[in-house]
């Protein structure tokens, strides 16, 4: 027998940069409707995305299927749709992150990023920057001054991002960590190559829940190739702990006219 | 209209470990399967795996299902099932890897590891091992003796692990590179906890077909929490170019008796 749902959803235009819709913002829409479907698994432990095409603000359709229901996990495969068109397709394992065991064994410390009122908020970006992304007004970003010298022409070259992460009123749960993981500039912004960078593939795993606060969100490239490079982030919480760990596969942005 | 195959298969006990049958020669027979349904993409760019229940040795079904069908990519949904179980499911990209462009910026080196004749060959472990994991048969892996502590009861505790590997006969293509990056033991011997760490999920992306030769492959875990832990792999080819980075989600393996 096997379990299926669909939700009619609505993407709001309020996400969108560049024209498109984000990712996470997505990831983050879709993992709503899953637990809606789930009640005794509310949180998301592992969401592998493949995006196909681009979304559009407006009416679109998730459909859910349990592929495997367990008593402490259940697995989904997931379709979000508008028309005929394919958008997203995901593979998830949900469960409850608060059931799990209290071992902590972490061998690496939470990267370091100046306190937040020594950081760059991404509300001085200019007017026709916000303008082009009104996403930028969904959450608060704090970025580390060493790695935003792109916005003056000045990459570091590194292949390095990081950023202080809040939705206003500042609580945090497993969901917020979909949108954390794809809410930054691409790292490529860094390697000076400004513009959208279209993920194929992000999988991220979700460790905890999060506790309340700020989240430190550092994103990372070492391998740029065949005209992709890989995305890997990491999320921490007030608390000091690893809440998520994600790595994309992107294409490479074409450079911007 | 979707298109969809089944392929009947024939799951070989010589890739047995510990009982349970290998995640990575499992990756690497379905992606096969797919790689016949696919001929104008015959390489796996992304693939990302979810082992639901454990494969046994025997028949078994493998269903592809396309999701969506590009010019240079297409994208599938595949399950891999045993009578009414599913064992693994998985959403895969799969393309032309030598179609695409030149470019490489990967900002890291090969990692470091001894010469071949200076590291330790898994042809040396006692018998009984041997005996308990016929899949030490099937291909060569050289272990760097810096982190084979764990086979003399002192492991480095670091969380890491790396050899050279190799299938008999030397040459490695893309569907070789699903297997490389599971067949190492769990990166949790090095932290002094032997035995079977089940996957919960795997994502492998394949940057560039391999080059002949033995290939390198390293493993490495920094978050062991909650009963989980994250294992990183990134294989290097003969030509010293960065062919594969996988990272899995893992149960902590249960206390061996």
């Amino acid at each position: 027998m096997t379990q299926t749902w669909e939700h009619d959803v609505e993407l709001d235009a309020g996400w969108s940069v560049g024209g498109g819709l984000n990712g996470g913002y997505l990831m983050m829409l879709v993992g709503g409707v899953v637990r809606e479907c789930l009640p005794h698994h509310p949180d998301p432990v592992s969401v592998s995305t493949y995006f196909l095409s681009a979304a559009r603000a407006g009416a679109a359709t998730v459909q859910v299927r349990v592929v495997r229901a367990g008593g402490s996990t259940t697995t989904v495969a997931v379709e979000l749709r508008q028309g005929d068109e394919v958008r997203l397709t995901l593979l998830a394992t949900y469960g409850d992150l608060t059931a799990l065991p209290d071992d902590v064994r972490t061998t690496v410390a939470p990267f370091e990023i100046p306190p937040p009122d020594q950081c760059v908020s991404n509300r001085m970006a200019p007017a026709e920057v916000r303008a082009n992304a009104p996403l930028m007004e969904r959450f608060d970003l704090l970025f580390d001054p060493t790695h935003v010298g792109w916005a003056l022409g000045e990459p570091s070259g590194e292949g390095r991002l990081s950023a202080w992460f809040r939705l206003p009123g500042g609580d945090a749960d497993a969901l917020t960590l979909l949108l954390a993981v794809d809410a930054l500039p691409p790292v490529t912004f860094d390697l000076g190559m400004p513009g959208w960078a279209p993920t194929m593939e992000l999988t991220v795993h979700l460790r905890a829940r999060p506790a309340p606060g700020w989240l430190r969100v550092r994103h990372h490239t070492s391998n740029m190739a065949g005209g992709m490079f890989e995305e890997d982030c990491e999320v921490w919480d007030s608390q000091g702990r690893l809440v998520a760990q994600s790595r994309q596969l992107a294409r490479v942005p074409r450079p911007v006219r």
